[in-house]
């Protein structure tokens, strides 16, 4: 070998070593300007609902990975998940229990690691979710049809499930009614706040709450449900109806969001209702009307804080559509201006530059007629009939690009589609964070 | 007005002309590392062309940002232009023309600028177009209809087209067979080095030539066409002909290739045929075969430097997608792969993350099955059956990803279907070019 080969050799691993040490710690990136200025919200106990998360090492050190939440006898579920084509094995065995046991009443719990996604692991994946789904059943006295796993982090790498067996005793006996936010902070991966969200209804019997946390940062392009959400309540409501206001809420909200136009292979959504409290909604519809436009709102709400929390966000932005030939065309061009690198980029830049929405608009696919298009930054009108607004003055669209949450509205003129999507703007941090790191 | 309004007041308008003053001067954007060793090919004349460029100030100051081709009586022209909704009024015009009397063969001429896209510009985008066609037949005595003008740049304002009609007699006086080189330069926008390639091929009687040059940089994701290309050849051949060949050989060049996903407004690929050489290709099928050949294969070197020549590209990355259900499906999974931000930031920090490409794939909607999927980088097997290989070790994944061309080889294990498409890393200096200047 000669002196040259030698020295590369020895660079490499040495870069290798670096790589894999990054790996094993958290990342310390700082906390999203964008973060809720009043930090993780408090969230009251839910009546048949306890929480605990610890550090189990699964990749990180020094910090919660795992969480496990139980939930008592009495208990429904409903849950949407990923439609990529590569789904991690913990969404394959989601999918398959959310279709038949889980539809029972008994007791539940989700148990959650983050750190490595249990994906593209072969055969061996569907043997971790197994022995997480025994060992769970065992610490908890849940039946195994109705403990759910999630995994998020790495992909490709076998997950070392004995590290999480080992930790199980330990959740068990901390389970709290009260430990919402270090749930929340242990299922976190690049994400840089534990994003969380509370709603009271009233009902003819009583309140009843509904409350949640959600973790993603990156590869957030969700289609039919998004990184991972967990929602709960102690109303009283049937499956089927819980599964289907979920499911009415998911397009307006999770997948209303993009921070970088990849989908996950472990995007899960689940909720549970402990049916502790209030009244029996099936039987009380305008209950159910408010629980439903509750629930849809707190959805909005997460959705919008994973957006916040997005890969090197500095700014929110809020698209509109309307006018569209259909809903259908609104979503797809809001979610073209959305997506577009240029359109992200010169967001960052505070530079009004929408001849680049124009320019999404029109490769979306959606039907646009140039001559009937107009542009609204927030409240400046900036093009109207295919051109740029006789009123319109550059000052203004530069000064209102300074803010931090900036709303874009396009009217199509063509009908009554409309649609609204939420995402981030693209900046140099992204670049550090997927460039630099492995998440 | 309060002094601290005063004062935001008086940096926005420096902030604006700042702005503006960037606008208005050449980018000094350094050569891309991935250019051409060689740089512009030397490409002998073209019999019955001549080619011309010069500094109108369209946008840019201190450089060329016009080019005129002038082709002899007796030339065919084809094309393909993008198929964007908001596409810009010069492709309205050039759509209609192809599809009328441009069919004919006598001379032609194509007009090109830099600095302005002449694209939602509403009824004046038409007018401008009208003017620079009627000063370009006077001066140059091409009937209207042979005319075509392409315009590239900042989209949404004026086209400032007397700048350009008074700069025509100059360049018609200008016209020669060698300006290859400065005519390639003229067309650039944020491109860093002109695209230039020539073929010659053999027929009965005697050699033809083909060649071309093309610009593009960003906002590539080409769709029917790209960018701007314009290609030209002294072959013998039919319009009809001309047409199939070009049409045929876009699927696997210009439109197998993205820089960030973004399709213009403008894409135009332009082709004359002077039929001042060799044999007539409609009655020499073998020569006719040796020609669509040595076209198709330069339009993908043109292609590759575009991708070579991507915002702040620092790899050429080619991705084979083989064994898909059909080629729609494997063109479905390169471009998921080829477009993903995380895949492209990925490789910008020379991480060999394949979990990465696994998600792509999952999310591109090509059907797949994650236990048949396998993965090579180079000759290196990664993936193989839904899971990391046996041998694969993960330092020779880093080093081979210290290439500056990266081979990656996905096999999906289903059926037939292929497909090659050719992209670049996503790196800080793409977020730089985007965010802080106006293209």
């Amino acid at each position: 070998m000669t002196r040259q080969n030698r020295a590369l050799r020895r660079w490499r691993s040495q870069k290798v070593a670096a790589a894999r040490a990054a790996r094993n710690t958290p990342k310390g990136l700082p906390v999203s300007p964008l973060a809720p200025a009043g930090g993780f919200p408090a969230i009251p106990p839910i009546a048949g609902l306890r929480l605990a998360a610890t550090a189990a090492g699964v990749r990180y050190q020094g910090r919660d990975d795992v969480m496990l939440a139980v939930m008592d006898p009495g208990t429904v579920l409903a849950g949407v998940t990923t439609s990529s084509a590569t789904r991690a094995a913990p969404v394959l065995d989601i999918e398959a229990k959310l279709a038949g046991p889980a539809h029972g009443d008994g007791g539940a719990a989700f148990l959650v690691n983050a750190g490595n996604a249990n994906a593209f692991t072969g055969g061996t994946g569907m043997q971790s979710v197994e022995e997480l789904v025994t060992a769970t059943a065992a610490a908890t006295g849940v039946a195994p049809e109705r403990v759910l796993t999630c995994s998020t982090g790495v992909i490709g790498e076998r997950l070392p499930h004995e590290r999480i067996t080992a930790a199980l005793g330990g959740l068990e006996a901390a389970l709290s009614p009260e430990a919402w936010a270090p749930a929340a902070a242990a299922i976190m991966t690049t994400d840089t706040f534990p994003k969380g969200a509370v709603r009271q209804v009233d009902t003819p019997d009583g309140p009843v709450q509904i409350a949640g946390f959600a973790k993603g940062s990156g590869m957030i392009a969700p289609d039919m449900a998004t990184m991972l959400v967990f929602l709960f309540t102690d109303a009283r409501i049937s499956q089927p109806a819980l599964q289907t206001l979920v499911s009415q809420s998911v397009p307006s909200s999770f997948n209303a969001i993009t921070v970088d136009s990849d989908t996950s292979t472990s995007d899960t959504l689940l909720m549970a209702a402990t049916g502790q409290a209030g009244s029996d909604l099936d039987a009380a519809p305008s209950a159910m009307e408010g629980f439903a436009a509750a629930l849809s709102d707190l959805m909005q709400d997460l959705a919008r804080q994973v957006v916040c929390d997005g890969e090197g966000a500095s700014k929110l932005i809020t698209i509109d559509v309307t006018g569209a030939a259909d809903d259908a065309d609104a979503h797809r061009a809001a979610m073209a201006i959305a997506n577009s690198p240029l359109v992200k980029t010169a967001i960052a830049g505070e530079d009004p530059n929408w001849g680049r929405i124009v320019m999404a608009i029109g490769k979306s696919g959606a039907a646009a007629d140039r001559d009937r298009l107009s542009i609204r930054f927030g409240e400046i009108e900036v093009a109207r009939d295919g051109w740029v607004s006789p009123e319109y003055r550059e000052e203004d669209g530069a000064a209102y690009m300074q803010r931090s949450e900036i709303e874009i509205t396009v009217a199509l003129g063509l009908g009554a589609g409309q649609a609204r999507v939420w995402t981030c703007d693209l900046t140099h941090a992204y670049i550090s964070i997927n460039a630099d790191y492995r998440s």
